[in-house]
């Protein structure tokens, strides 16, 4: 590391903690039953997820903006991001009486653009990719406007960290801490505060397998740049560590593991239906590692899992809860031809009653081109209690003697197109 | 009342407080920023969704089994119930290492009875209404089970209590306390409880317009039965108070508030999406009487919503969702002919993309009775803005020639039958 570089230390933790008291929730950690059973450990969760905002990232942004008030003009603040530090830094800005511009690519999400709105953030739309909306955000930086890094900057890094201070007042003999890992703003800072105040802590980081940054970078030795897979882990694909970043992780981290969609999916969704806390994918990547059995958690002792955020698109959301309803055998979706005579809907209706599975939906076709003039086709969806109930109202429909044909699980409505 | 007619005390509470430590979880007291902002008032929120089973009612159930385990015979317990006594009755009585009967009426949804099969409660399907279930529930209770009240009981009461002893030891100078009221177990432990501590305190009950059983009781000044309309807040909707329940709410409670469905589903949707918090309907009519203006809180002074419950299926949330969306102006449903030449869909979608919309849904359907043999429909479902980016899309639209017809918001796809 250069002798001048920038660093944190667990004093600038302590600053920050201090500085944004008030402006922030001291956000709950709950233990739970379920996943401590399943470990065989004392599990907790620290709901970042209800942080204002919805994720840990206005720690990070108040105390930059706080702090630097003094250097910040008439321009305000620019930042760029498609998500969490958008409304962060947005907020932030908006209670210190600046400015905010947030450069968002051009994708990103209606619903995270207009909260950022309305958090008082002008969003500009500009970019293919996060690096892209990043150049422009430094152009705009050079017209006068104070740039505020995600994660790359002392001062974030130590609002990130005040998380630490606070699970470790409500949970002083923690064993281990797993946190979600992109650029790694959060886990850095969590570790210099963690282990300054317990040297023993383990502090672990957690991954998306599609977007793996922070791993191979710690077995390169340097910094490495990843070509991101889609995740629905989308707040932690992030390319590169940052440099601050990857120099703390180096130092201080036990391990780093990586997660697969499917399990982050699923972890989603048993937060949601299970302990009923929302999370985004990149919020829930710890439980789906504990899930997977991949955190190395020692029996009886206690781990906290960082629930870092809970800012998952409603779209998105509905293609998880349906993907992780058809894994479970929950939704049946299948086809069906009946003939075109009055009631042959109302019986099929009645037999799937009679199996005790519920409608979710119907699309009725009448006279496709690949059916006989006395037919039409019924596309049905219905909520069934598992695999064995599935295999059940099958046998009753081909007892009934209907043709009917099973489809894969899709990630929403039939779309004919 | 009666001389002897069972009552509840403050000591009776602190008692199944002690008893129950270690079995539930001790739900954390969140601070709103953004309802305080609304309400001009410090708003808290008593998370009892993140409870075990995802509901208040194991406090009671566990207090309950607890207590009187030497009168529990071989026989197990029994009770009745479409959702969250279910599993609070059915975990408490497993941990016991009690058997459980649990009835729930033939609709109760299909994620319920297995969560309940999953707490290790035996489920029986019968009768059409609760009343009905109970009935069968307390056929099977004169058989050798001991039958559990879900809050006509002075231990289901005590135990549902001790929630407003957690809420006093982290908000000691709370000023009113609201509580989501079906059949009044909660909020007259709640009362009992807080009372005691802070006879000035204020206790608020909150039932939903379509089955205000506490309000009519409480002008009537005897326990009325009401027929409940269809609500999202079905956990609530309890035809008639429990006999204890009413007089401690006739002689504790200061005020009851009613809230209209289109109310909860704006809480459910708010929470969700802004504070990451996943409440069924029944746990969400504390906020929707909050954002209604109709809590007589007052100026600056300390309010705590109890967020009773989390339980809500994947459908109904899907529906609320769905609304939610549309009455904000974020889905645009419309259906639009197109010529039946190759490149026609996608001219349509390079339109769409170029309004940055996204599309949710598409469904083409070629060659329709209603259409000329050239031509065929395609309807769409797409995310939008608001109602001022609705307005662009079909200018759009209309510029471009596009012969097309807005939808109603529907509860999902298009049911063509």
């Amino acid at each position: 590391m250069p002798a001048n570089a920038p660093t944190v230390s667990a004093a600038d933790v302590r600053n920050a903690a201090t500085l944004i008291r008030g402006s922030v929730i001291r956000t709950p950690l709950v233990y739970s039953p379920t996943f401590s059973r399943l470990a065989g450990a004392e599990i907790y969760m620290k709901l970042e997820n209800l942080q204002v905002t919805g994720s840990f990232k206005i720690r990070g942004a108040t105390f930059k903006i706080m702090s630097e008030r003094d250097r910040i003009g008439s321009g305000g603040v620019v930042a760029a991001s498609a998500g969490n530090h958008a409304q962060g830094v947005a907020l932030a800005a908006s209670r210190a009486g600046f400015r905010s511009t947030i450069v968002m690519p051009e994708w990103a999400s209606i619903s995270k653009q207009e909260a950022t709105r309305g958090y008082g953030g002008e969003v500009v739309l500009a970019g293919r990719s996060i690096a892209d909306s990043i150049s422009v955000a430094q152009e705009l930086a050079a017209k006068g406007r104070a740039f505020i890094h995600p994660y790359d900057d002392p001062a974030i890094i130590a609002g990130q960290g005040t998380t630490a201070l606070e699970i470790l007042e409500d949970l002083p003999d923690a064993d281990l801490i797993a946190v979600p890992v992109g650029g790694g703003g959060l886990i850095s800072g969590i570790a210099v505060a963690a282990k300054d105040a317990r040297p023993d802590i383990r502090v672990v980081g957690v991954q998306a397998g599609a977007c793996p940054s922070a791993l191979m970078s710690l077995k390169a030795g340097r910094r490495v740049n990843v070509e991101p897979e889609r995740s629905i882990a989308d707040g932690i694909t992030v390319k590169q560590l940052g440099e601050i970043n990857f120099r703390i992780i180096q130092e201080l981290i036990d391990e780093i593991v990586l997660v697969e969609e499917d399990r982050i999916a699923e972890a989603v969704l048993t937060l949601l239906e299970r302990k009923k806390i929302f999370a985004e994918g990149a919020g829930a990547v710890p439980v789906a590692a504990l899930l997977a059995g991949a955190l190395p958690i020692r029996p009886g002792r206690k781990a906290v899992l960082v629930i870092s955020g809970g800012n998952m698109d409603s779209p998105v959301l509905d293609r998880v809860l349906r993907k992780g309803l058809s894994r479970g055998g929950r939704i049946m979706r299948f086809s069906v031809c009946l003939e075109d005579v009055p009631g042959s809907l109302a019986s099929l209706l009645s037999l799937i009653a009679d199996a005790k599975a519920n409608v979710l939906q119907i699309y009725h076709n009448r006279g496709g081109a690949e059916m006989s003039i006395h037919q039409s086709r019924v596309d049905l969806e219905i909520e069934t209690r598992n695999f064995d109930h599935i295999a059940e109202v099958s046998e009753a429909l081909k007892a009934a003697g209907y043709r009917f044909e099973l489809r894969p699980p899709g990630p929403g409505t039939a779309c004919a197109v």
